[in-house]
């Protein structure tokens, strides 16, 4: 909590402590206990101040051990923007304008693996759970992006977790954008290749029925490749790319415009220094 | 609230009405108003009748309305999935074996739209707010996909909300993620090249200060455009189009594996098709 005193220097004013943002706003996160009367008279006095101050928009987190305060900021009008396992985050607008507060997040990321040998032979695993559980449908490995995971990284990560098998991420070759895959979220699917750097498969034991280098051909022929679409897709991609001829997107680490953090371009490297070495000679 | 009958034919319980998931698991949304202590004692002989069931997941749905009800959840086990402004989504798990409830969305996706014109001028906005707010800088129109929006779609949205000029979706040139972009969210950021098919500006009032068609030359010699990463490929993209030897993914429509809905598949079509038809040849 913070004291305000007024210039008179006789009231005084306990406020939420808060910090504030780079849009005009505050961010206050609580972290101890309060019972929830108590709560409302601070955050009544500090919403008051924020708006003599001229403050935007108000976040809350609430961690969930302090559930017992969602129902009051509700109450004084705060509503919903994110939450996670642990933490609620609240939001509220003072002005009298139409609220410029940012979107939640909108997509879960996935990645497939393609990972060929030098035989022609595509890593394949079958799952214990899932969709396929039980169907005896050989796929590629798969998997959801931690959070703040780069592409490319989950692409080996998964590769090493399901199979054991050790990857060079190469590029991406699609990827398939769908929506309300899961409650009202959308979906992005990155189709990876990678090159194997070992061999010896140990597969995972929570996840994975089993896991083997496959001949090519061979899962290509399974009933579920043909039909349907993605799938299709993924076997023609991997028949371009043993051809050698169809350039994907790779990643190229830049330096963030507004700070010094290292992210990823991910483009078609190939065309793209083609072009620039024309550009230069 | 459902009717629970003992084989007996004696015992009732009211129970939370539910409907399973695909998953092995149950989701009751909560619609109407409810005393938190009847809530608690519903919640509380649904979860007994649950377990006996087998089931796994139960997901609750909470409308903002419903706020008194999230401290009673929450203290049965239940911990925060997500949230969106006006429901909170609540979830517990019945087995004792590791939980495999699915991550939430990780990811804001966002499109930068490069639209040039035959006299090689390209279209580009001031805006009213954000970082480059009042610097004079002259960018491409950018924004956030809405909720179930495709890529494309919202490439050609932005530019016609910003700047009133009609386009058609050419391909995606590149992309870059970065992480903690909004909190501990991570952020997609699709540049897409489009072409115009109207050439009259009509700029947006609310977040456009200016919009115009501005030769290229002057667009890369801005000082911004020279120093910083993704500015500087924007302009390097550009380029490596103009001169046509650059490929990007374009959007392929498909049905999914599991139900009948459309979705895209972006791919590098041009290699793409060129392997097809020398195979098919």
């Amino acid at each position: 909590m913070e004291q305000m005193v007024a210039e008179n220097g006789v009231q005084k004013v306990e406020l939420l402590a808060a910090i504030n943002d780079d849009h005009g706003g505050v961010i206050v996160e609580m972290k101890e206990s309060m019972d929830s009367k108590v709560f409302l008279s601070l955050l009544r006095a500090s919403l008051s101040h924020w708006k003599l101050q001229g403050k935007r928009g108000v976040w809350i987190k609430l961690p969930i051990e302090l559930a017992n305060l969602v129902e009051t900021a509700v109450k004084e009008g705060f509503w919903f923007h994110h939450a996670e396992p642990h933490y609620l985050m609240l939001v509220y607008w003072i002005p009298e304008t139409a609220n410029t507060i940012p979107a939640n997040a909108t997509h879960r990321v996935r990645v497939g693996a393609i990972v060929l040998n030098d035989k022609r032979e595509l890593l394949v695993v079958q799952e214990k759970s899932g969709k396929f559980q039980g169907t005896g449908v050989w796929k590629i490995p798969t998997g959801v992006l931690d959070e703040g995971e780069d592409i490319f990284a989950a692409a080996t990560r998964e590769v090493k977790e399901e199979t054991g098998i050790d990857t060079e991420f190469v590029e991406i070759l699609a990827f398939r954008q769908s929506h309300k895959s899961f409650f009202e979220k959308s979906d992005l699917f990155f189709i990876c290749m990678l090159r194997p750097l070992s061999f010896g498969i140990q597969k995972q034991e929570l996840e994975i029925e089993a896991a083997q280098w496959m001949p090519f051909e061979d899962y290509a022929a399974q009933p579920f490749a043909q039909k349907h679409s993605v799938f299709k897709y993924i076997n023609e991609l991997c028949l371009a790319k043993i051809d050698r001829s169809y350039n994907g997107f790779s990643p190229m680490p830049m330096t963030s415009f507004f700070n010094d953090q290292i992210s990823y371009l991910y483009l078609n490297n190939q065309d793209f220094n083609q072009q620039n070495s024309t550009v230069d000679s």
